[in-house]
């Protein structure tokens, strides 16, 4: 029965962008995606645990590229230096040729609140894994949930500008500007408040 | 029909926060809640549009805060030290005798996912609408989402510490000490990193 499908999941995947797209999410079933493509239902569901899946399924390599990048980071780097390295990681994970389908999964998300909600708490708990692992290398309570926080936040804005059209900078290049605009921003106020 | 019953909101929502806290949210009714001071579901209804809003209900205040705090910082003010200025306003809601409350508030929060949901989708939208406000007052695109996710992170971190058993600071305080320690966060990797 478990015929074997060169490529299955990556045709289901492109097939479920293009009529969450065109269709609606909601309104696309994982029968309509199989037969798309020409499998069936069976076969979708050997892939994808549910339809969401289809679009969330790529969330542990992103986490494990954002803790290899602190890991990969040498004893006695500074937190938001940990957190640069990150960054680095975690943005080789989407090359260029990424960045279309990365753009169609982003505007199906954007057109629906629970999908949008489910990808908030995506975006938490990688925010929650790099402060576990950034206090697993020393850093402070607090420093380790702002130094964490700041990344997915760099990691957030950096992806909406890297799938807007006409965009050509890579991602990685994209949220090392984007942090660095952080870093500027931060260090004019910190000379007018003061430094602890 | 409608008694005015004097402090109604008041004792309902402290019943409500008794109530949540030994039974569980799930577990406990509207009625419960109305009962267990002598009033009735009716009188509950009036006050709450449903059982959530017992714990969220204030969300309208602290954002008008924050947003307060964002228009009072005098014209020129860099976009964090606008932050700074939401943040002392929105922490201000948040006098010494509501510690107690807010911690039973956040205990019942965390011990239920859909209401830590819901409390993650209301700090992003306190987000939103500071970088929204940043905006208005010229800040840059990104340097305004950058400069509110901060806030609100800073705001999330010092609200876990102000309820913490034996924290004497106030809020205030300790969201400035918060914000202190994030611009020496950064001001020490800007060093290293380079600003744009």
């Amino acid at each position: 029965m478990a015929r074997w499908e060169p490529g299955a999941p990556e045709r289901l995947q492109q097939a479920a962008l293009e009529l969450f797209a065109s269709r609606g999410f909601e309104q696309t079933t994982a029968t309509d995606i199989a037969q798309s493509v020409g499998l069936t239902e069976r076969t979708f569901f050997r892939h994808f645990s549910d339809k969401r899946e289809v679009l969330f399924g790529g969330q542990e390599v992103v986490v494990q590229a954002f803790l290899d990048g602190v890991e990969s980071a040498p004893p006695g780097t500074s937190p938001i230096e940990i957190v640069a390295s990150a960054l680095r990681s975690a943005t080789a994970v989407f090359p260029d040729d990424r960045r279309s389908t990365s753009r169609l999964r982003q505007s199906v998300i954007d057109r629906n609140p629970a999908l949008r909600e489910r990808e908030r708490h995506k975006l938490a708990s990688i925010a929650t894994a790099v402060a576990d692992a950034l206090r697993a290398r020393g850093v402070g309570e607090v420093a380790a949930t702002l130094a964490a926080e700041s990344g997915v936040t760099v990691f957030g804005l950096a992806f909406a500008q890297w799938i807007r059209e006409g965009e050509q900078r890579s991602l990685t290049e994209i949220a090392a500007a984007v942090l660095r605009e952080l870093l500027a921003l931060t260090g004019e106020a910190a000379a007018s408040l003061g430094s602890p």
